[in-house]
């Protein structure tokens, strides 16, 4: 099949799926369990039925299409993404994955080769966690780790559970645990994504061969000092707490960059308390996001950052808390599937590096168990989680035929 | 006059006053133009009449109490502070200086013996700013530096300008500039305050001798970085609004330490944006407000800050704004003055200290032209603009007394 195609196939799915917005003109909004989550569900099953699989959804709202093997008890071969965004996101975050594992399930159907294994395509529901403030609702469903609490326990900003919004689609969170796959079912998974970052684009690269996903640590610190008078309180009397957190923030993006290894620290929120121009700071809460391939960085710069919280807190005579918000490890992709990925990059004269995926994906939930690969595909000027979002048609239609080859040879082994 | 019935007479007027608030319960919310304003205004002429002066109140909503000399074409004392408030402050910030300088001239007026020069004790309009944004509204009219624009300029956050508020308060804005007294025609100015600070009460002394009142410069400083995901961009990548503004936010103060002379620096506000913990900032904004009586001493912060803004943009790629909210020089207030009051503490073996005001005041408007001085009560725990603020009646009777020795003798000079 040539990738004219394929890449005009994957054109018309994701102009469709554009539809599937509560915001038309100002980016995807697609949120879990909202009558545009089901109709990007709906259409999906469309899809997948033309192409002759056997359609169905989940207890977690996540849609499967099966390519049947001859082989009932061998493990699947797994391969999607999910079907969600965030408010105001792009067309490509999630849905292009789906749509590439889709084709590549086309291709091999219309092939009509009979295979051992069984080939599953998957759009998952909830991987952003916007609604929620949670994440990874659909593969960790299929993962086994949720249940009806975690769905009782999560509520929107309007306070709607995620337990009242599966049944207001129609779900029973009863049931959740159904949609938990058996162990050993489930032998390989796949997943194209793109790259949302500025790497792929700048290098001006097709293909980013994903080798794992980093490990997180979030955190949000607050440091407490004493609201005073900006002018009549003497440096020597006062207890600013602006004073004393920016001296620790100032370091954190260096101490990332020190470690030159791809290791990257952010301080994307800064509060200060009461906020005014002539009052010295009561308290200044901040948070730290530091990700990176190697766990020991991560755990290096949060002990840093607790040595500096300790010495300066100390000088002012004020004190910090320090909440953590999210311990995740880095997840390694699977090697085996990545060589075969850079066997057919060179077969197929398809531009590509290797690179570690610096945001989490539905792959970080399943590739804690199971052997896990990721393809990545470049975004315009890095750019992702907004209406400008763009990645190229042709490169999606690239992923999509790396895929097929690969998944080509795992359905037999 | 001993000094327990000048401290019942300033209880029970402070007392009186406490009931002209918006905010009962909540401290004292004394704003101009308002029915509380009206209040108290209409008491402090009550207590004048009952002195014996001549009361009247003039085009911008001052109150004046002339108790007359013999000399009709000598300049005159005056003596007096404001008698608007914050929202939510407390009971003697402003208010508890014009009662003083009200109990001075009660105590020359129980005397009853004639002198040269008119004694005028003044109760300011507005001198917080805090409903429209401005300072100083009742003193500067006083000095002929506000004006019919002026008042159509300003607006609260309901959108009422100073001349709608004028005209619902029974003033005519045409006639502001009447408020203006005629140069030549005020000889000094005195004027009593609680210190709003931490500095007299921490040394347990009695009163304050302020020297000087500081001068202030104020900025809003906005660095402009790029918006990117904190997981996906590299750290040599990325524009890191934070990371830059902090490198220089976390310096300012320590500059002012190192001058080691009362000169103060603060960030009291950070405003990040988009403010999300795993996006790199787009925009860091902070406000700098830098006091000293030193002004070279702000002028050289202020000059580390814009080099230091110029090397850290340079290093990020990235830029800078810096908008000036403020400057203002700094006033030295009468050394004659100064040393008569000095006196007066040893004579009346009153603790002391000669200090500079952190904060500004309506002698801060006056002291520009005029021969002026100030004298402070310790605030408990340096606490002020809030219902806990507190000082001793004992206090302000000191100070009282200091002022009713140093108006003596300057009404015959």
């Amino acid at each position: 099949m040539d990738i004219d195609t394929i890449t005009s196939r994957i054109s018309h799915n994701l102009g469709s799926l554009k539809q599937f917005t509560s915001t038309p003109g100002n980016g995807c909004t697609r949120l879990p369990f909202t009558k545009e989550a089901r109709g990007a569900v709906d259409y999906l099953k469309g899809v997948m039925q033309d192409i002759g699989l056997e359609v169905f959804e989940d207890a977690a709202g996540n849609v499967f299409g099966i390519l049947r093997g001859t082989d009932p008890n061998a493990p699947c071969v797994m391969s999607g993404s999910h079907y969600d965004s965030v408010v105001n996101g792009g067309n490509y975050d999630g849905i292009g994955g789906v749509v590439c594992s889709i084709e590549m399930a086309r291709l091999i159907a219309e092939k009509g080769i009979p295979h051992k294994r069984d080939l599953v395509v998957v759009g998952f529901n909830d991987e952003e966690g916007m609604r929620f403030g949670t994440g990874y609702f659909g593969s960790g469903a299929m993962m086994g780790h949720r249940d009806v609490e975690y769905c009782r326990r999560f509520k929107d900003q309007d306070g709607v559970s995620i337990y009242d919004a599966m049944v207001g689609y129609g779900l029973v969170p009863e049931k959740i645990t159904d949609a938990a796959w058996e162990p050993g079912s489930i032998g390989r998974f796949i997943e194209a994504h793109i790259e949302q970052g500025p790497v792929l684009d700048q290098k001006k690269l097709e293909i980013g061969l994903v080798t794992g996903i980093v490990g997180i640590q979030r955190y949000v610190i607050t440091v407490h000092g004493r609201a005073d008078h900006a002018g009549t309180t003497p440096m020597d009397m006062r207890m600013d707490a602006v004073d004393t957190a920016t001296k620790v923030i100032s370091k954190i993006a260096d101490w990332a960059r020190e470690k030159a290894d791809g290791t990257v620290a952010t301080v994307g929120v800064i509060d200060v308390k009461p906020c005014g121009m002539n009052i010295i700071a009561e308290a200044c809460e901040f948070s730290v996001d530091i990700r990176s391939m190697n766990n020991d960085n991560i755990n290096d710069i949060v002990r840093r950052i607790r040595a500096a919280l300790d010495r300066e807190c100390k000088i002012m005579g004020g004190t910090y808390e320090m909440d953590t918000k999210l311990v995740i490890e880095p997840v390694e992709l699977d090697p085996y599937m990545l060589d075969i990925l850079e066997e057919a990059c060179k077969e197929k004269q398809f531009s590509y590096m290797r690179l570690p995926s610096g945001a989490g994906h539905d792959s970080l939930e399943i590739g804690q168990e199971l052997p896990t690969v990721m393809l990545f595909v470049g975004s315009k000027d890095g750019r992702s989680h907004a209406p400008v979002e763009f990645s190229e048609y042709g490169d999606l239609a690239k992923a999509t035929v790396l895929m097929t080859e690969l998944v080509e040879r795992l359905l037999d082994e």
